[in-house]
């Protein structure tokens, strides 16, 4: 019988991973499909490795040109991560007319347009589920399943070591910087986590996010991002005041036609169903004109929840090929959308700030904020220590720049002896 | 330009929707199939009656053999509901090579296999998205998206009036008829709530979700089935005190290539994830051997929430016909499964009873369990009244026909005036 042939780009935990699932559930796979998939070609950076009993070591080779020339791979499966030679490679690949599964975000979420381009080119699919959120389905429904709908806003938590961090610290009252060196011994932050904590890995998944759900592309470069790295034990503690969690979101919205995209923590009502989902799962949360609120929740990361969406994608592939109907799915950006600039989006602010302990003050950042078209939902006034009291504000839903300007003003007025926090609130579910 | 021609079976609420949605959105359809799709015929059962708006009057017709029967029509929609008059215009559509996509899990639960044959033998499509879970999507990811894995486990609360009674019973300590009531009031719940209160229709669901899961058929009578009748403020009470609520689940499991299908209420661990699924939404867990745990939550019910899935499997199928593939799936139990009986099936249990007051009664009750091999795993007795004692026990994991016995044997207990309830337990997440 006729098989599938693949060629692994990569052999770490992942790709590991990947061979470990094609080999167990072969059976059912072949079933999916209508023929055997064959693993025929892996390229590693070195062949004396100790490897995992599952990978052949006849299999392995150091040159790419193995698997991207070779006429009888079907699908290239890319696992190697990074931009240079995994864009390279991946391109080279689409230009043989090879079809492409990659679970490789930072890829996607800058060279996207161009690697589609190619694959229309050469009538092959371009698969990436793995990209976000793991082993969640959310590319394919968001694609497909809810196709039917216009969507209207999509929110993730989706980098697994910010929320693990957000999630001990909202337990255990602890700070931030403790936190993150638990999450570095137990290999949930890698020894730089800059990406994971600055908001970096998240901002390529909502870029991804935002271009299937709104048609138009959305790139890296286009989300506005703030990391975690600011956020305190205290305001933590005055979020459960306000009945909220914080979590760092990626949101992406679509009003009248002009997108928005951005990455920054958010006070998160505890009744939203993104609240409830804590330590190292993912969510992501997608508005819909006739579904409602739908969520996605599960593993975003890990070698099998990687390789289960990955090998997903392979059989999805596979089976349009025995179908002959690759490309199944052509690019889904056929619209260019404005993106808004941040100085433009909307948002309810919680402002904490340690201001002098005396009448009239709250008054004057009153007056100030309204002078700015900012109007207060609420206030939360405590003393602190002897003379500062803590003052804590929550903002009607207000323009940007209104706030940064406001913020500006404050830090200068007499009374205020820090502006010590300012973080979006998403109070509606 | 051709166009994808659709007939739809019925026009109420969700009929009325699906014709919203496929005008509201028809840009982005047409985008996503490559041509346009027009509804051609309505049937509905009369025609003097006030429609909404977007339904043009002369599409409609009280003659099924003007869909069925037209040759130009691609896609025939069932939204009838039902099984006598869906069974007979759904077998004719497709022997008549029509593409079905229906809304009926009615249908489904109990004539699937023979449909897909019938599917099979005219190269059609026949999807069912909307047959569980309204407008999640769960088919499609558990037949594609998780195709990489072998499926372990699936557990969903997929009724949404009973999640309503039941969260209601949970967050204000009232009694089932009173919140019975309520839902009746609130349109939650149908003025006879048989199928939903008994578990009816969650069974219908987990029948359908279990044969894509395991590959192999279940069907409506394979699954064993208790309502939520019996659950009383009490139960809940005891729920709370061990740190758990009660929800109604269907519950599909495979062990050793052994399939269980069931539907009961549950005391649910309260770090379930299932757990915080409140009020009418839905969810399905989902346990895989790469993806772990992945979780889809949603509105399972609503003339919206339902036409998005359906609306989205048109489109699928449209696609299929463009791309000339259809069937693009078939019917994915092609294997035969031992279904296990319910007395052959292992769980928890909680077992509440009220019993004398006076020493010596738990060790006869403890004496009599361990001589039906049932282990006891942790006991509350409260006083209740004057005499009489509540005493709660939650069993280990033993087999359901232990269990049985053993009710039967302590009912006869002299100092057990009331075995109260016996409801199975899902600690683990």
């Amino acid at each position: 019988m006729e098989t599938i042939k693949i060629g692994l780009l990569g052999c770490g935990t992942v790709g590991t991973g990947i061979i470990k699932l094609l080999t167990d559930n072969r059976h059912k796979h072949e079933h999916y499909v209508g023929r055997p998939l064959v693993v025929k070609k892996i390229l590693v950076s070195t062949l004396d490795k100790q490897r995992d009993a599952c990978i052949d070591p006849s299999l392995l080779t150091l040159n790419p040109s193995e698997i991207i020339q070779d006429p009888e791979i079907d699908i290239v499966v890319e696992v190697i991560g990074g931009i240079s030679y995994a864009k390279e490679w991946v391109k080279l690949s689409l230009a043989q007319g090879k079809n492409v599964v990659t679970a490789n975000k930072d890829l996607m979420a800058t060279a996207g347009e161009e690697l589609f381009l190619l694959a229309a080119e050469q009538d092959v699919d371009l698969l990436f589920e793995a990209s976000v959120g793991g082993g969640i389905p959310i590319i394919s429904p968001l694609k497909h399943a809810l196709a039917s709908n216009r969507i209207d806003k999509v929110m993730g938590i989706i980098n697994g070591t910010t929320n693990f961090i957000l999630t001990k610290m909202y337990q255990d009252g602890s700070d931030f910087s403790e936190v993150l060196e638990l999450a570095k011994e137990k290999g949930y932050a890698e020894s730089d986590p800059t990406a994971d904590i600055e908001g970096f890995d998240a901002a390529r998944k909502i870029a991804i996010l935002a271009s299937i759900a709104f048609n138009t592309r959305v790139t890296f470069d286009d989300v506005y991002v703030e990391g975690i790295t600011s956020i305190s034990a205290r305001d933590i503690e005055y979020a459960k005041e306000l009945n909220c969690t914080i979590k760092l979101v990626g949101l992406a919205t679509e009003i009248d036609g002009h997108v928005e995209a951005r990455v920054h923590p958010v006070l998160l009502s505890l009744s939203h169903p993104l609240a409830k989902v804590d330590d190292i799962y993912n969510a992501v949360y997608v508005e819909g004109d006739a579904v409602g609120d739908v969520m996605f929740q599960g593993l975003g990361a890990g070698a099998m929840p990687t390789a289960s969406a990955v090998v997903s994608d392979v059989l999805q592939v596979a089976k349009n090929i025995v179908k002959g109907v690759t490309p199944r799915d052509n690019c889904s950006c056929y619209e260019k959308k404005k993106i808004v600039g941040i100085e433009d989006t909307y948002a309810q602010y919680f402002i904490r700030m340690t201001v002098a302990d005396r009448p009239g003050v709250l008054a004057q950042i009153a007056g100030l904020l309204g002078n700015n078209a900012v109007s207060i939902d609420s206030v939360i006034q405590k003393k602190y220590c002897q003379g500062k009291a803590d003052l804590v504000l929550i903002t009607e839903r207000v323009q940007d720049k209104n706030i940064k300007k406001s913020i500006e003003q404050i830090k200068h007025l007499e009374p205020v002896q820090a502006l010590e926090s300012l973080i979006r609130v998403e109070k509606d579910s």
